[in-house]
Parts: structure tokens; sequence; C-alpha cells
């Protein structure tokens, strides 16, 4: 990939933003020497930020807006007035074709709302995902809906399940990735009405899909499948129960490290290995949830991170626009219409 | 404690049944010298394991019973067909009064299905939920339920709440422990209706209930709330996911101390404080899950665990039933009823 890619960024969403954002940016130069930015946001902050880091200046264009959407706004509140905002300039600028992906660390219930008021849901996609990958046993995997959708029927779930599988396909490069349903145990019998519906349908489909069947919580990090589907609910949920046992067991280990003198030692004995550890499952390598099911590409990164993790989200939006990604979830999901599982059909005459 | 208490067990249920459920009732004998078994089964199995190990003989007695259930059972086929089984046999025990709980690691859907037609709920709830507690950052909290109700309203999830509150105040004896709903959000309008509903019940009662709010998936390990209230699908997903990603960890952990001479060394320093970390997230010392909201203790073993785990769950049996849990939760319950939260009443002349 040589051929200049830009990426629009909401320099104003997020806990450290602007600083961090620039600073990200300015991390992400160096790993992705095709990549152009459009900073959005107060220029007096951002011209500044730009002109510390050498190298940056060239590179990103900085588009002055005058609002900025705040961590509190209801989506709804974010949607009338933030017209001006850095948040809804920078996807605007995907809608336009100028950058060819948005990143942001903003609010993102306003973030989803405008990203499908300016680009729109693919066509045959009832509802955008956020989809996210994250460490397993064998890996990678990716999982979603994280929260877009609280409630969700089966068309929804069996839509996610062919947006991940192109996910998994083009950003990993998994040439037959495996699709799970998360349930609450692995017979067919199991869990309510819109998994099972689901599931008959993904049994049913005639989609290149290679679906595994339901997986349960376990799954997720044993990396049993490739691509993990759920409702945004479970998602959102089964997410952040993972973060937090993490970080459970983390403090568990600090505090057996610094039980005893001798525990101490061997801590300095092992700490390259540990550190090791600690970057396998550090929350900023993951970071930077996608928008799937958009018009465009849409990356919303954790709004508490820094500009490492500020940079990761912005290696995901590169991943996604240097990928035919929106095009190839069209082409499956008209197959999908196209050909309706299965249903027998009146002989007419 | 010290009046005898008398356990029965379903000695066939689990993988390593009976071995492992009379190894595991010696180990608790010593634990709880004020407990006695009643251990139903395949008697000829059964009676060398406890005449094997010393002093267990003098406890327990040994019930025959021609039946057993199997893991892969229908709930509804180990109903019609299991009147025999060892289960059900020491399920009715306690429906006699001949035991004050039961414990089986056999089929979790049987137990349930069985527990309720013999057991009955308590007056005022409508469903038993499956309860357990789990390690935290400040202790230890409970939450339910963990996958009896795949589908709950509101009616359901405020039942839970009282049951949790219940087991929380007895078993763990916190004097007014905190009630958190699980949600993707904390913000009132969060959630789907069922959880929306709940959280405006449970704040409007004038039961004497702590209830936090809303909480999210990484508050269950962060201790954030005594009790976590949800449906029995993100419940059991939430578990899983929770045990896969200490699985995980644990796999990266091994892997950082044999990456190199100098970690393996910093593990023979740091082994002894590295087994209090194992020892604090061993699942065996979580297993026992309770069966809330039946006229009797039911405690559910995991199926794929050691005496020591199905130890565990004796003593949880033991816990439970030397308080005097049911009736508590049957007080809370008929004044839930009797006072229904603030809804205004048509005057009449």
């Amino acid at each position: 990939m040589s051929a200049p890619l830009t990426i629009a960024l909401d320099a104003m969403g997020g806990d450290h933003a602007p600083q961090m954002v620039l600073e990200g940016a300015n991390i992400a130069r160096r790993r992705f020497p095709q990549v152009r930015f459009l900073a959005f946001g107060d220029e007096q902050r951002i011209r500044p930020l730009v002109e510390r880091a050498p190298g940056l200046a060239d590179i990103c264009t900085v588009r002055h807006t005058p609002d900025a959407v705040a961590s509190s706004d209801k989506p709804s509140v974010a949607l009338r007035t933030g017209r001006r905002s850095s948040m809804r300039l920078a996807i605007d600028a995907v809608d336009s074709g100028e950058a060819h992906g948005v990143v942001s660390a903003g609010n993102t219930g306003a973030l989803m709302a405008m990203a499908k008021i300016v680009l729109r849901t693919v066509p045959g996609i009832d509802r955008p995902a956020i989809a996210s990958y994250f460490p397993t046993l064998r890996g990678e995997s990716v999982m979603l809906d994280l929260g877009a959708n609280v409630v969700c029927d089966a068309d929804n779930l069996v839509q996610f399940a062919v947006m991940g599988e192109v996910f998994a396909r083009t950003v990993f490069g998994v040439s037959q990735p495996s699709i799970g349903l998360l349930n609450v145990g692995s017979e067919e019998q199991k869990g309510h009405e819109e998994v099972r519906a689901a599931a008959a349908q993904l049994r049913a489909t005639d989609l290149p899909i290679r679906f595994h069947g339901f997986v349960e919580g376990d799954d997720i990090t044993a990396g049993t499948v490739d691509v993990v589907v759920t409702d945004g609910f479970t998602g959102n949920i089964a997410l952040k129960t993972a973060e937090g046992t993490a970080k459970l067991y983390s403090a568990f280990l600090r505090g057996a490290f610094n039980s005893s003198l001798v525990a101490r030692i061997g801590y300095l004995f092992a700490r390259n290995a540990l550190n090791k550890v600690r970057q396998r499952t550090d929350p900023r390598r993951y970071n930077g949830a996608v928008f799937l099911g958009l018009n465009g590409v849409v990356v919303k990164s954790h709004g508490g991170t820094d500009a490492l993790g500020f940079a990761n989200a912005i290696g995901v939006a590169v991943d996604m626009a240097g990928n035919d990604f929106n095009s190839r979830i069209r082409d499956e999901i008209a197959h999908l219409h196209a050909a309706p599982a299965a249903k027998p059909e009146a002989v007419t005459g």
C-alpha cells in the first residue's frame, strides 16, 4: 500500500484531546508513511501541537471548527446542534471523499448517530454494528456488536455475521473465517428466540460462510471462532467483563510480587517476560472499535486512551480504508437478499 | 453452629462421580464437624468409597438408587424418567425434611427442573435464579441469574435483586449490601426496556434496599456493588467470559515464565507469591452455584470439578442451610408485594 490515504481526525474528542490526538497522529505518521491527516477542531489549540512535531505539519492539514461534541451530550442533541463540530465535519470529509476514513475518541453515541445520518448504512444492512478485535489463545478474533444495538432481531444478527466475516477475511486475512453465535450453551435448543432463529438462517444460507454454531462466553478468549456474533447488550457486557477480569488479575499479580522480598527479587528476574504479557494484554493495543455497515470507514477510539492507543486506532482505520471492505460487504449482503435461505416457494403454473 | 446438619449428596452427578463426590465429602467432613451426609446413588460403587475414608462411614448414610440422570438428558426427559434417580431422591430428602440441603454436580437443567417441581418456589417468587460468588478487587460479590432464565422481565429482575440482597446479608454478613443492575452504561436512559423498568421499581421501592443503579461489565470484578443483578443470558455469558479471560491471562503468564532462562529463575523466586494468586483465582474456590427462590437449599457444583471443588460446594450448602435464608426471602418478598411502589390509587367515596 503506497497510494496516499487521508484520515480525518476529530481532534477535540477524548479525555486528553487535542494533545493526545495529534501526538497519536505523529506516532502513526512514522508507522504509515503513506498517510495524510485532516485534523478538525479548535485551530488555536491544534496548530501549535502540529507545529511542535517535526514532520507532522507537512502531512497534516488543520481545519478550524467552532464547536465540539461534549462527552455528556445526548446523541439527539449532538445531531441537532453539532453541525459545525469537529466530529461532524470530520465525518463529512469521509462522505465528500476528501478522507478515506475518520477516527474519533469522542462520544460514542453521537459518533454513531452522526455517522448513520451522514454516511448512511450499506444497502441491505438495517443497522450498523460496533466491532473490535481482541487477543485469544490462538491469536485474535473479532466480536460484534459491542453496544450500538441493545436489542437485536435474528436478521440483525445474520447481517452482523456477514459483516464480521468480511472483516476477518479482509483485515485479518483469514481465508475462511469461522463464525460463532454467542449463547448460553452449544446445543440447538439453547438460548432465546432471536439467537436460535439467527442460527437457523446461518445454517441454511448458501453464502460461503463457515458457521460454527453456538459458542459460549469462554470461547471468546479461547479463540474457538474467528468471529463472535452477539447483540450489543451482551457484547458490551462481555467486552467490559473481560477488561475488568484482566484488571483484577493484574492487581492480584502486583499484590503477589509486592508481598515479600523474595517475590520482589523474582519480579526483577521475570520483568522482561512480564512486560511482554503486559503488552499482549494492553488495552491500548486493541484500541479502535470499528463501525461496520456504513458507507465509509469510522473508527472509535477509547475516550480515555493516550497517544499510543490513538495511534493504534488510526492503524485500524488505515487497515480498513486500504482494503476494499465496504464493497465486499455490499456484495455479500446483496447475495444474501437475492438468495433467501431455502424457503419453499409456491409453484405457479 | 454446632447443631447437626444433614446434606444430601447426588453421588452420581459430575464427570468424575461418584469418586469425586465422596472424596469431596471427606474433605468437607473435616471442615464442618457438625455435618452428616446422605449419599444417593449406586450402592455397589459408593459403599467402597465411603469405607475407604476412615471417619466418613460414621457420618455418611448410603441410599441406593437404581437410576442416574445423564449429563446429556433433556430436563423434560429427566423429569419424566428420573423419579428413582440419585438426583431426584436427593432433592426429595430436602423436601421431606430429612436433609437441610442438597449438592449435585449433575445436569444443571435437570437439577433446576426437578428442584422446582419438588421444592416449589417461595411464595411471591415467579422464578428461581442461579447465583454464585466470585472474587473482586474489594473482596467478594454475588451475581445472579447465571443461566436459569434466558429471558427475564422487570419483575423477575426485581425479585432477583431481593434474593441477592438477602444472600449477601445472610451468607456474606454484609449489613447493607449494595445492589447494581448490569447494563451497557450508567445513565438512566441506557439499556433495554426490562432493565430500565426494573431500575425504576428498585428506585421506588420502600424495601430497605441499597440500590446503587446501573453497573457495567467491568464493575463486576471491580466490586462496585455487593450484588450484581442480570438476566440469565447475560449473566451466564459474563461469568464464562470472566473464566475465559482468567484462563487466557494464566496462559500468557505461563508462556512468559517459560520464555527464557532468566524468566524461569524469576518464577522460582516468585513461585510462592504466584501460587497465592492461583489460589485466589482458582475456580474451585468459587465452586457451588446456589439456586435461590426455592423452598430448600440446592447447590450446583461444576460438573468437571474435583474433590476439593466439590467440598467447597458442600461448604456453600452448609452456609446456606445454617442461615435462616429462605424465610428471610419470604418476608422481604411478602413486603414487596404488600407495598407496591408508590402507585397512585383511586380514592373511593
